[in-house]
C-alpha cells in the first residue's frame, strides 16, 4: 500500500504550508534542505511576514490567498496558533483538492484536530506535533535543522487513512525527526506536564520577580545567573502562541498545575519544618530524571548547556 | 590604605580553600591562571575528594587536616556547603593565623556570616557570594573561567575592616568577577528570588512529573525537549548544597514562594475562566525581562542557548 520509495520518500511533491513563523519556515527550510524536488508554497494572513519570506527566498512561491496556496497542493500543513487553525482551514476549504493530506504542527492536538474536520469535512486530516522549537518566532527564527533526532508526535484519528498516515510519518522522518503515533487526549496529557506547565511556571515565577517592591527589576537582571536566567528564556516565548495552548489545553493543564501545587505545599511544609532529609530524598530522586534526558539525546550534557564562559 | 598594585593585586600570597568541590576547585583554577604567583593549598574533609584533587595536580598542596591548611595562610575562603561553614571553620580555630582574612563563597550570607564569626571570634570574615555555578559538583567539574563577568556578591558585617574588605574585592576581581557589595539581609532576599526560588520549583516539577500515573516516565523523557527539560538541569545540581540552602535561607524563601503561589493561582484561575487577555498580558511583559538579562551579557543570547540542532 506504501508509495515506492522516491527520492521524495512520501511521495508529496507540492507541499503547501499555512503560517511562516518559526516553525512553519523551518519546515521550508527543512524541505528545501532534504526535498530539494518538493515545491514548497507559502502563505500567511500577515502580509509583513509575506513579504520577508518573499525577500529572503524562503520558499518557492508566496501566494496571495490561503485559498491560492492550495489549489494544487498535495499536502498541506498549518502552522498557525492553535487557536487560529479552525479559521485558517476554513480559509481553504473551497479551494483544497480533494485527495490533498492535512495535517498541522499544533502544540495541543485534540481540539485542533476536532477544528480541523469541522472546517474541512471529508478531508483527510492526520495531526502532528513536532516537539521542537526555540523562544523565538517569526518567518526569520526558523532554520532547517530544528526537527533533527526530535520527536514528532503523529495523532491519527479514529479510522484514519492509514496511507496518508505513512506519508505524514515519512515527511517528518525526512525532516530527520523521529515519528511516534499517539492518541492525541494521551498527547495532550503528556505534552501538558513536558511543556505546557513548564511554560506556565516560567511565566508565573519571571511574573513575581518583577512584581517585588524591594528587590529592584535591575538586581533580578543582574543576578539572574543563579538559575532564573533559564526561566526568562521560555518565558520569552510567543505570547500569542502560549495564550492558545493554555486555553485550548484547559483540562490537562489545571490537572497537572493541581498535582504541581500539591507538591510545592509539601515542599514549603519541609523547608518551614526543617525536615532536611525529605529535601535531600527528593532533591537526589530528580537527578536521575535528567541523566536519562542526556542518554536519550535530548539535550546537551555540557555543564551549563554548554554556555560560554570565557567571552 | 590600599596595598600597593603588585601582580597579585589582592596583595595575597597564601591562599587557602576548603572544600574542593566545583566552586573551591573552580577557584583553585582560576587562581592558578589568573595569579600564578600565588600559592593555593586546598583541603577538603573527603579523603576521595582529596586524593583526586592530589591526582590531577589541583593546586600546589593538599593539606591533611584543615589546621594544618591554613596554619601559613593570609587569606581562607570555605567552599563547603552552606550547613558545613561552621564545623569546617571550627576546625581551623586554633591554627588561624591573627592577621588571616577569611571568607567563604556560600550561596546565603545572613547564617553563614553568623556562623564564621561565632566559630572565629576576632577574625577578619569578609563573606562573599559568586554569582556563577553549574549543575555539576565535584572538583572534576571545576573550570577557571566560572567567574568571568559574572557578579560576585560581597556582603561585609557592619564595621568590617575596609582593607580587608577591599583585598576580598580584588581577588574577586583578579578572577574575572565584577564586584558589588551588598547588607547579608538584601542579598538573602535577592537570590531567594534569582536562585532559590527557581531551584525549588524546578526540583518540584520534576518531581510532580515523575509521580505520574498514566504518563509515563519514559515519556517525560523522550518530550522533554517542549520545556521540561530545562528544569531537570537545574534539579540535577547537588541535594545536599540545596537542601542547605533552603534550610538557611527559610524565612526569605518561604516569602517568595508565597507570592510565587498567588501568582500562580491567578493564573489558574485566568485559564479556568478562559480570560485570554490576562494571559496575553503576562506572557507579553516577561518577554522585556528577558531582553535585559541579554542585554546585560547575564545570558547566551543564541536560540535554545545555542543547543546544537545539527549533530
Ligand atoms: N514555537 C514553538 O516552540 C513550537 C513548537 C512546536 C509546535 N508549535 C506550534 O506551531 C504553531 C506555530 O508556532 P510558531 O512558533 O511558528 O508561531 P509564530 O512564529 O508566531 O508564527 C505563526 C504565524 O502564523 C500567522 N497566522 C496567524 N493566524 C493565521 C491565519 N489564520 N492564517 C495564516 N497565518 C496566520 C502569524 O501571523 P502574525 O504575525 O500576524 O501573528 C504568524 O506569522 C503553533 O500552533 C504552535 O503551537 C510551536
Ligand atoms: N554550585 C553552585 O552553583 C554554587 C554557586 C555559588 C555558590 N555555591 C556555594 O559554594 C559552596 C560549595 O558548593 P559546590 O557546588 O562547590 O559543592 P560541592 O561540589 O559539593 O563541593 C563541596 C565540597 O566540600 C566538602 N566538604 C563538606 N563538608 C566539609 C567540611 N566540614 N570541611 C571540608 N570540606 C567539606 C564536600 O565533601 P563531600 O564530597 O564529602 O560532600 C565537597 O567535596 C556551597 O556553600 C554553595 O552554596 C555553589
Amino acid at each position: 500500500m506504501l508509495p515506492p520509495s522516491t527520492s521524495l520518500g512520501t511521495g508529496f511533491s507540492r507541499v503547501t504550508i499555512i503560517g511562516l513563523g518559526l516553525i512553519g519556515s523551518s519546515i521550508a527550510r527543512a524541505v528545501g534542505k532534504y526535498m530539494p524536488d518538493v515545491v514548497v508554497t507559502g502563505y500567511d494572513a500577515n502580509p509583513d511576514v509575506r513579504a520577508t519570506a518573499q525577500a529572503i527566498g524562503l520558499c518557492g512561491d508566496i501566494a496571495d490567498s490561503a485559498g491560492a496556496a492550495v489549489t494544487d497542493a498535495d499536502f498541506v500543513i498549518f502552522c498557525v496558533p492553535v487557536g487560529a487553525m479552525g479559521a485558517a482551514a476554513a480559509e481553504i476549504a473551497a479551494d483544497l483538492p480533494a485527495d490533498a493530506v492535512v495535517s498541522d504542527v499544533g502544540s495541543c492536538k485534540e481540539s485542533v484536530a476536532a477544528e480541523l474536520m469541522a472546517a474541512l469535512p471529508g478531508a483527510k486530516v492526520i495531526p502532528a506535533h513536532p516537539v521542537a522549537g526555540t523562544e523565538n518566532s517569526g518567518p526569520e527564527a526558523g532554520f532547517a535543522t530544528l526537527f533533527q533526532n526530535r520527536w514528532c508526535i503523529v495523532t491519527p484519528p479514529e479510522g484514519a487513512d492509514s496511507l496518508a498516515v505513512e506519508r505524514v510519518c515519512e515527511f517528518w522522518r525526512a525532516l530527520g525527526a523521529e515519528v511516534e503515533m499517539m492518541a492525541p487526549d494521551h498527547h495532550d496529557r503528556v505534552l501538558a506536564v513536558t511543556s505546557h506547565l513548564p511554560h506556565l511556571i516560567a511565566y508565573t515565577i519571571v511574573g513575581t520577580a518583577s512584581d517585588l517592591e524591594e528587590v529592584t527589576r535591575s538586581e533580578v537582571i543582574k543576578y539572574s545567573a543563579g538559575g532564573f536566567r533559564d526561566f526568562t528564556r521560555i518565558a520569552a516565548s510567543d505570547p500569542t502562541m502560549w495564550r492558545d495552548v493554555f486555553l485550548s489545553n484547559k483540562e490537562a493543564v489545571l490537572d497537572m498545575l493541581q498535582r504541581f501545587s500539591e507538591d510545592l505545599s509539601a515542599l514549603q511544609r519541609a523547608i518551614r519544618w526543617g525536615k532536611g532529609d525529605e529535601l535531600f530524598d527528593l532533591f537526589t530522586r530528580t537527578r536521575a530524571i535528567r541523566r536519562s534526558i542526556l542518554e536519550e539525546g535530548q539535550d546537551d550534557a555540557r555543564p551549563d548547556f554548554g554556555r560560554s564562559h570565557d567571552e
